[in-house]
């Protein structure tokens, strides 16, 4: 297979190759900049010399029409206008930007105040959320890959919110990313000494991943009410913890929050049920695919407390775009994503 | 005054020294060690070295009787057994521990899982969160100082449950906290390698501030529901960020809340509303005695968010014993604890 | 007495603020920015509500004629041309730049790539490292104060070159500095996500702190040596360590190291000999005036390890320039600078 | 192929694992302890669940006997008794402890401050710094892997020494290291609060690498005088930065420096020379067997400086030492090794 990254000196796009350069089934990887086109990659990268030395390309129908597959890493608002220009019967596009994420293009607009991709290839967008689209992800030419946020707390919440064993109503979701999450571009809230040892909130209530997780909820689960959001900043380089806050519904137990989540997720490789709270931080997943996920039931309240956490740029990004390739081309799900975390 | 400090060789016994050696009323400062007497301070905490160099004294109560006002700074479960026999008439006690807040004693041995005080002295014990027990506070010979998360939920939510704005049923406060938090004693957790680079959950409603915060909403609020109540550690020294989710009652705006809140703190120096949500972070208050309020009202769902950030070495624990003790003797309610946060 | 401070908005200016907010001696502090002129104080800075909420005032000459001492926190070359439009008799100016250190116009312009103040302004211009200068500083009207490399550096060797115990020739300095000694404009290098968990090296053999240090070296101790100079970033907010090499002179042992130093210090309020090489670090100074030194002597090489710290922010910049100023008006050195070291 | 890991539940067993998992030619992995056999591996790491769930193995002669190759990763001390006991003809040794790199048992004894193994093992230990000792480690049984920060040193100046191109006297080397580098056993010194934004010295010229370096220098390079060696502590997980500082040799240009370098290296995979100091940094080679190098010469003083980073668990430990496995096995030196830096 032949691999185009568009966008690759992101630290999105810096993931793809770090996963891409060692999958089996690639047999060259074509790295594409609108800016800096003909800059040897490792020039840019050092930490990349040795390993991918070739220069970054420009951004061309030829070369773009003699790829399987593009990956488009790119900020909101690329992608909308330069997919449509190149996709065709013969690519596959995965975009990990939103611009395709939102059916509503009106939402969309609202949300993340640009114009909305055109109507045709949004309504032709599969969302990529692997373990929940698989089939319409293997006839997929466009994904929209997953924001970072919704697949933590998607990932967690569909089996519950789609058993009917939790309140969808009233569901309240406190999350904490690490900073890589906000981009690579410098300023006043990325400076190390105003990140450090510090935690902030965010957007309250007005992060553009809202409408994501509320579409996905409704397309998954049926369930359709308004969440509460929060999102926060914690001193990391990467994660995300998402814990999520609902009321059980009548009857419901802890064993059958619990049995839903194995149902759905045993046989899902990258999903791992956890038992013991102290086993639940960030670290545990760092540079890989998987999703931990934990439960608390507390009998005070009737209220559940969910816990899933990835690495924001791989499960949450890169990650899973990868496993969304694999599932398009037929693959093994966990082709070159077989990484162990680098837990410290 | 002459003070004296009773476990001075902890991260809280460290910042009573820190605001007490530059406090105006303060004639001298006698340091007490179980363990460790006869050592000089400041070989074990060079940090300190020409500013605190005098040696760690036996706890004795002759030396004990000369005081005006001890602070005891240790673990659970010690100053139950040691105030009892040294408090006196003549002699203000300010306990920095959980072991005289909780006045149903079965609930102290429920959640510390350690035998409660004697209930005289739970009974003459006065809850020490300055803001809303003044009063109490002048008259009070023993204090019981409130614990780190507790003050940052309690200054952000008794008023808008006091004045009714709130729902006081399902209310959910997740709380971040610096590693600090946990003391200095080294552990797996605390560990630089396993708590750098993640964010981690636990006691997951099962913390023992959770009857603290309960028991300060009857008495202060006249609510009396179970809260459900999430602890999570983030890599960072100190600093507490404790966001809490309410339904708002009917009819209630966002300004009916930061009404109340500027109705109730406007005169209290140590507790700042704050309009921008991109100035709420724990570096706003580090190092100081300060609370920073900030709320959020989402008509979506017609929800209040409201986030709350403390220092939890000072406002969480020395500082409001200081502020405590400024309120026992008379003082301006601020003496010694007017430092100028360390933002970065 | 009034004092202003120009460029109040970077971090230098910030901890002057901080300090200078409960010094005893002034009366009101103006601030002044050249650009940000009308904004209020605390809407920039939160951390600062309730403590200054006064606006920035424009840089006039009528507003700074009214002031007793103005301290210039400015990027380099800006006070270079500021200080002599607003520099009379009357006022004093400490300019924590590095604008007026260098004597020799030529080694400026080399070093900074700037133009030179104008000589006369250089020539009248004290050196502001207080512990070696203290005569020249109580008559100055124009303090250069140091840089937080040659602080470190400086108070560490000078006692031992003056002495002539150690070697002036093939001195070796490796420092190392937080990430706020950069300043705080976000740029790539200080990004979070690149800085966090990393430590780099930069401007090796190539920073403009190297002629200030040789020429304090010719100036106090006589000696004219070339340095070596290496300066590393590690993931901190603050601090700085210097950890210097030198070679003995015959005959000369650990003790005559350190009675050199105790000879030049022991009544020098913020210099402190620390004997025990597990206490140095930077977090024993953090947010204070001190500088740590220690000293270590390899009998297999016949070398010297001095190793000296300081808040690069503080002793490094802010609080050395308070330190002048109070020598300069007759005030007890330590005037407004008593704080103990946050040392967690 | 079958291996064994003796210590797998230190940070340099962890990472011996991570990588084993992943290496084409290893059929199992069994992971071995003194004090948890029977305990589920995942379950003691839960990182580690659905990829390594195998319990813990007693460490058995019989259990040993079937293994091709035996990774020791245990504390000073403990392989000097086991290996003697398990080394036999047919099962290879590779340990990552001290305990066979020090040729003189005296010299081991003395800055070790343990008994060394017996003379017959130290004898017939092959000390594993790959590039330079390839030949060797073919035909070794037993492999003493390097330590951490001899490896950062020796692979930044053995070819300058070798070259004669640095005077091997006066030799300075200031190194840097995450904390990792002391291991998992929770101190004061690794808690989180007390290394966190904060720089620490340690060991100044008693650390028992220093033996290592030379004896190195001497087998390599034939060059026998001391160094002076300080290691730091800064706060980060991962990572050494060796800078080191010498005199060239007359007439010796950076050139030179760079040929030696560039023909010493530039058929070694994992050794990268480093043109631009920016690019110098541990993060570069975060999670990699790489070792980057770069080279500074300073006209004024005719002084290198030499700087190296390596990532202290892989290239320093347990990375280096499946690079030794695989030139011992006759297989391709990257094998299992081609992970891509986690730069961010």
């Amino acid at each position: 297979m032949q691999v185009g990254i568009i966008g690759a000196t992101g630290y999105g796009g810096l993931e793809l190759l770090r996963f891409l350069y060692n999958h089996s089934e690639i047999e060259k990887i074509h790295l594409f900049s609108s800016s800096e086109d003909g800059i040897s990659f490792s020039n840019k990268y050092t930490h990349l010399r040795r390993l991918i030395d070739q220069p970054l390309q420009k951004i061309e129908p030829e070369a773009l029409q003699k790829l399987d597959v593009i990956f488009t890493s790119t900020p909101s608002g690329v992608s909308s206008k330069l997919i449509p220009e190149v996709l065709t019967e013969h690519i596959k596009v995965i975009d990990l930007s939103g611009d395709f994420r939102i059916k509503n293009t009106e939402d969309y607009e609202k949300w993340y105040k640009l114009p909305s991709a055109p109507q045709p290839f949004i309504d032709k967008s599969i969302y990529g959320l692997t373990e929940w689209n698989r089939k319409e992800i293997e006839k997929a030419n466009l994904i929209a890959n997953p924001g970072c946020y919704p697949t933590a707390v998607l990932l967690s919440l569909l089996p519950l919110l789609h058993d009917d064993l939790i309140d969808s109503e009233n569901l309240i979701i406190d999350a904490k990313s690490g900073i890589s999450g906000a981009g690579n571009k410098p300023n006043a809230n990325n400076h190390f000494c105003e990140a450090n040892d510090s935690t902030a909130i965010y957007k309250i209530n007005q992060h553009q991943h809202i409408p994501e997780i509320e579409q996905a909820m409704a397309m998954f689960a049926h369930k359709d009410s308004p969440i509460t959001f929060s999102t926060h900043l914690v001193p990391m380089n990467r994660g995300i913890m998402a814990t999520s806050y609902a009321k059980l519904k009548e009857g419901v137990s802890k064993d059958d929050l619990l049995q839903s989540l194995h149902n759905k997720y045993d046989r899902n490789p990258f999903i791992r049920i956890i038992e013991n709270t102290s086993k639940v931080s960030t670290s545990q997943v760092r540079g890989t695919n998987y999703c931990d996920i934990h439960i608390n039931v507390d009998e005070r309240t009737g209220r559940a407390t969910i816990i899933s956490v990835i690495d924001n740029l791989v499960k949450g990004a890169a990650g899973q775009a990868i496993q969304n390739m694999n599932v398009m081309f037929g693959l093994e799900e966990t082709t070159g994503l077989t990484q162990i975390p680098i837990w410290i």
